[in-house]
């Protein structure tokens, strides 16, 4: 994953910004040359005893994605770095939302730059060094922390379930998870500093 | 509502016109802040009967946007205004097919001006002014309604549920929906009319 | 289908290239005006068996746009052509990722031309002559044709999958594909040829 | 409706108790000789207009049966009554969780007695008499009125939602659903009513 | 299939139909058993290979099965045979709506006896012999056939269409259906019919 | 869970044997009664993180179930036990396919006995006592054990996932996953054991 983050600014300077925890990203396909390799080793005394080991190594990998967005807490990717390298196809498709760009990375595995990551929506902003970047990363994060936990977490939560349902089936969600959380003290706290003139970063929330 | 859409032109004079109908918007949460203080004064005895309360009003809340996707005749949201203003957070994610976009609204609430909002996708163009914008709406306006009703609005039925179904779904119903909607005399009026090299604003077809 | 991709560059010079196979594009509507000229003919002793035979058409006219995605290998589309002419709307949406335009095209009608196709993501190049544009098409095949067919007619399958599932499905599906899948000999020899500095092209893999 | 249950009944003295609210059932067509009557005087310009307007009639007529599940308090249907006869089909299909007999009662149409709507699971109970049957009846809504109203209208909620949703769904719309109902009242009451050797009849719960 | 039917009756003289065409069987898993040695045999350079075949040779299969239902017309099984015996187990769970059968039938391959089919709603009916088994089964074709093929047949598509979708959805789809199909002849056909105190079978539909 | 079992039984000498692994079970409800109390002591600041914790407890909760199914080798429950008694009601719908009793069952939490679990078809076989029904479980974890783990848990998977998915799903997923299970070294030894008159449980499959 990494690697693969890595390989968009591999031959530039530039550096991006990613938040994660929604969007139909890193779901089309598994990079077979490069993780492959890691397959090639399983154990099982015939096919389908090793296609229950690989399956169990998948289903362990898909995880350490899944946990970016089971985590309630937004996920800042700050991503500076070059191409590793290597003589054979590596990226894989991460753009849902563009059809024609999926189904070109998916099936030439070529490079994408920055720029274009920046263009097509894979990444929300791309900065000119590695300390504006970083810079700008912690910013997000102070302002999103400012706020209350409820609003965030909870707003995660929804995010990422309206992505895998219809539109009815995000309504008919939210209205029971708020069936609760609109009974937060942090809505009169939030109203209250408001007519004090306060700003959010004023107010104290309660941890979650 | 307005206020969310008031706010993305809040500090320029630019003008925008959305088309509605479709698309998957406006399901990504709820402006807690803004919304909450309806909800603080809900009654009922206890937690749960509050929480029953609160879901009553939210379904009746969200019933509000429904109705502009169940109403079969396209919806034309031409917008002018400024920011209210404000000292805590209101807007919502609008945008679920530039995932980063989502989740950078989401979560920080920041403003977004109408030139971004062109940008992405979520206004279908800004204007100058707002004469320019209202001419162009009801020029909009007009030109759908010199077109069958059949077609217009069996589309927006057909385009609302293609948004919440799958691909091999969306094919299902329409080829179901237009056993009877392609037996319509508009077909046949239409190809006459293009025979004797009328325009489709002098066909009249009879009201739906 | 011809005739739509056609009006795409029909007052222009430009020419599209368009990798299909996924994205949901082409299933917005139908163009009732003229494909419905086909469907005024149907046979029927009374409504409803007429309707029975227009659904059989449209079923067979649906799948000449699902034989793309069910093909196994990648499809490439060079499009080339003027528009046709006509005094009457043709053109259907076929933009689901960018909702606001996709409901303009579908109430309106209007035509597209080939820089708004390449700037919506609809296509993803646009090219200045028809011979540039077919070497590119060439080229480009040429260089999926030298991977891994396991590893192409994979991803093509599991993308078109992932379109109509949420991101938790598409990840169960692929696992399950991959049981097999990577178990091929594919990977060692990839592998092999990337140590012995070989490039894909270098690379004889079984047919599939 | 009344029509349908009455049919079950028509040659017998035999009465039954539906408790309907959950349960894929009135689902599976529509009594085209019955109600077609209906249909038959729509008005409309043409074939597509009619359409519309049978549309209309038909999800009008849906809605009558989706009050029964809409309405958050259980519906006990005790019916009691005899054939009304007719010379064509009337009878449609309402029984999902046994297949064969629903394909049988879907394309014969025959007539179905109270016997074997006890035994297929169609209705809950059968009754010597209609006195008994009403009694019944009362005492199971007595009954179910002396619990806990946020318990009781809380599971229809989730019956309805669970029979149009996978296991997974149904559990996680649930675990949603508790967040605030868990905090009712209602519990501490029982478990003190439950240490004072109360019976359920004797603890008062606030209206919902 | 026929295998499997057989087995119901192996080892007695009763007789069972089935009236197929909806209902979620033959969907539980493969007899690895019989049907693998068909697969034993599959071609391909390698593993993934092999698996693509063997891939392709399940849908085929999965095939057979399938065009029972896509048949817009009611399929009638008469089952009539003995065991054909076997050292290794060869049942496949079958029944769906009875999940405690289905875990035992699929986990230990026992024999089912036809009075079990019968009584768990796998089969309609049994009979005493294979005479009167064909002569009920023949009696149901010509019953069926009776009646309204626009009924009989749009009623197997939208069973068909309910069993694999939830009541609301399946209700839309009836809705969208109807919309043509109610403006049949047949139910005016139908009325009169009634009127003039004909029986069904004196009504002659035209074919559809 | 072992409580509500246990009240199946409780005012009788019936044992019941119950494989578990699919089915819809389990899934409409909490006993509010019972397992409130343990949320009723629920921390948190305010509604809403009192709310997140109730959360966290009930997802913690149905995971105890969910290992029954998540775990590849099938299940057996053997239940013997009387009722432990209480005041209030504690008896949650476990019958998913036949909606009358889910229903009734859930609205007045009334007991089961052994019988109507087992004719309602909840348990698969109750027993005279104790000793039959352990010997019973036992053979029948025996008989399992003795085929092929790759049929045996692939049957599971397959199970599970039908349960959750349209038949065209479950065929789908189950034609991927036999694409490596098929290729399998247990139907070659399955075959030979069967040509040389061995019973499955003569035949040594390698471990899964």
């Amino acid at each position: 994953m990494v690697e693969c983050f890595n390989k968009i600014s591999q031959d530039s300077e530039c550096h991006a910004v990613v938040i994660s925890g929604a969007g139909k990203i890193f779901t089309a396909g598994i990079d077979l040359m490069e993780i492959g390799s890691i397959f090639v080793m399983v154990e099982g005394d015939d096919t389908a005893r090793k296609a229950w080991n690989i399956r169990k190594k998948i289903r362990e990998y898909q995880e350490t994605f899944n946990v970016l967005e089971k985590c309630p807490k937004p996920v800042i990717a700050a991503i500076h770095g070059a191409c590793i390298g290597g003589a054979y196809p590596k990226l894989i498709a991460l753009l849902a939302p563009v059809p024609s760009l999926v189904n070109e990375l998916t099936f030439t595995a070529r490079k994408m730059m920055a720029p274009e990551a920046e263009s097509s929506g894979l990444v929300s902003r791309v900065f000119q060094d590695k300390e504006t970047m970083m810079q700008s990363a912690f910013d997000l994060a102070v302002e999103i922390a400012s706020k209350s936990p409820v609003a965030v977490q909870g707003s995660k939560v929804n995010l990422v379930y309206s992505r895998d349902h219809s539109v009815p089936e995000g309504l008919k969600y939210m209205a029971a998870w708020n069936m609760s959380m609109l009974q937060t003290e942090d809505i009169i706290k939030s109203a209250q500093a408001s007519l004090e003139k306060k700003t959010p970063k004023q107010i104290t929330y309660a941890k979650l």
